[in-house]
């Protein structure tokens, strides 16, 4: 991913978070900001400057000193009263902030967040040649506050026709393990192609009849077809399998898909930080 | 990691999972039992063996279905009724078995928990060359239910005799950033030296004066000439900076010392991991 710039505030004896939000919020270069605090030092011109800002720019922020001995080692480190982490929550909250939890989040959503087109509304299906994986996904939707749309007997039909008799359709899509190249195809750009439908979280399971650079291109076919029809969504992929997978996620998130190997949690999470933002900056309701 | 078996139990009509824990209990090549399940079908005899063989061998479990959204899935997938998820959490609870929350969290653990030494005694101490750190790991050892060691003064002493003035001794025990190897090594000996510390976290900070690798070395420079005295503790680390971290990470852990890039997260919750089971199986009360 590019960095524009990084800024260390030191004691922020002069210039603080709020200062640095109103220049990044004008600065060309700079299309998403991510800030690790400790504390805020006027919370309330903070939360002022990041109403404003998180509606152009996502702002994302790792509050350390969430937890008592965090909050201590904060006041040891640089003298930072890291206070009560329910009020952090409540000022995050309401100016359209993105949290993230650990590090490893702050960076990922930083870098995943400009790649995923804005969805259009909370309609989510997962489409997955993997029913296990089916069902971590589904958990880690409802833990990063997404919905699984429910689905219409129509487009259940329509899903049906494409996948075997003991695969289920419902929502996640479920095509079973052994399909060959253009179940995946069909699937994912009729899920791209319905308007019902406003984001896709892809299962992929490593096979011989479709091995993960095949099921690779085969997802950038059915997105870039679609993309010329002008119809853009955010699609996010979690791969397993063997080594193969690494490379297939790279090239995935290469050209616009976030993807991600042996875990079904850090692609949906990138997809919630994603839409938390789009709330928060009120494009969704 | 080697892997000495891999089962997929399929719908369970015969052989589940207690089987497999009475079966791989008595295995000499397993070290370490890891499960992903999307419901346990008699519940009492999981609970019944995993109590008795955890306190052999740990077993992590991977709960799928934990959510509403999940369990739903986890019904057309394999016909699960992956049930209440708090009756699970206090089965696991238990019998001792350690709860990943994520795919990535089963695979780190069941990588990490049969590295570390078994801890003596609750005492955490952070080292770190990076405050910052200190303060996410911190925050980290309370989410993964670590006890920070309150740190006694004659110790406190000891620790600053290495460290800069405006270091923090304390827990964490900040060296501050600009430190030498020597610094590393000096407070690591004396951390892994004294007997009322039970394990290390250790947060390194990329500087010219202590390059990533440099680092590596000291760490297990420290940590090979105290097991050569008959001392081996549970020491975990967390390495910020450039790629070259990432070289440093993997050889840390080829020589016993569980080590991530980019993530004061995973290195504690691999160390919480290890303590569950130490106290699950009852060897730290």
């Amino acid at each position: 991913m590019g960095v524009s710039a990084i800024v260390g505030l030191g004691n922020k004896s002069d210039i603080d978070e709020d200062d640095l939000l109103t220049f990044f919020e004008q600065d060309d270069n700079t299309e998403v900001i991510a800030q690790h605090l400790e504390d805020l030092k006027d919370g309330r011109a903070f939360a002022e400057v990041a109403r404003r800002v998180s509606k152009k720019k996502p702002v994302i922020v790792l509050k350390a000193g969430r937890t008592s001995a965090g909050a201590k080692a904060a006041s040891s480190h640089t003298g930072a009263l890291a206070g009560n982490d329910k009020i952090y929550e409540d000022v995050f909250n309401q100016s359209g902030v993105i949290r993230a939890r650990s590090l490893r989040d702050l960076l990922e959503f930083a870098r995943g967040i400009p790649v995923l087109p804005t969805p259009k509304g909370e309609n989510v299906v997962i489409i997955t040649g993997a029913g296990g994986s089916g069902v971590l996904l589904s958990d880690a939707c409802v833990d990063n506050g997404l919905r699984l749309m429910s689905m219409p007997e129509d487009l259940d039909t329509a899903f049906r026709k494409f996948i075997p008799p003991f695969g289920a359709a419902g929502n996640p899509v479920d095509i079973t393990g052994g399909e060959p190249p253009t179940t995946y195809k069909n699937t994912i750009k009729l899920g791209l192609a319905d308007e019902r439908i406003h984001a896709l979280i892809l299962g992929y399971w490593h096979t011989i009849i479709t091995p993960p650079m095949v099921f690779a291109k085969v997802v950038l076919e059915a997105v870039e077809e679609m993309r010329a029809k002008g119809i853009a969504k955010p699609v996010v992929a979690s791969l397993a399998g063997d080594v193969e997978v690494e490379e297939a996620s790279d090239y995935l998130y290469r050209h616009g898909v976030p993807a991600y190997a042996y875990s079904t949690e850090i692609p949906v999470a990138v997809l919630g930080a994603k839409y938390k933002w789009a709330r928060g900056a009120g494009i969704l309701q």
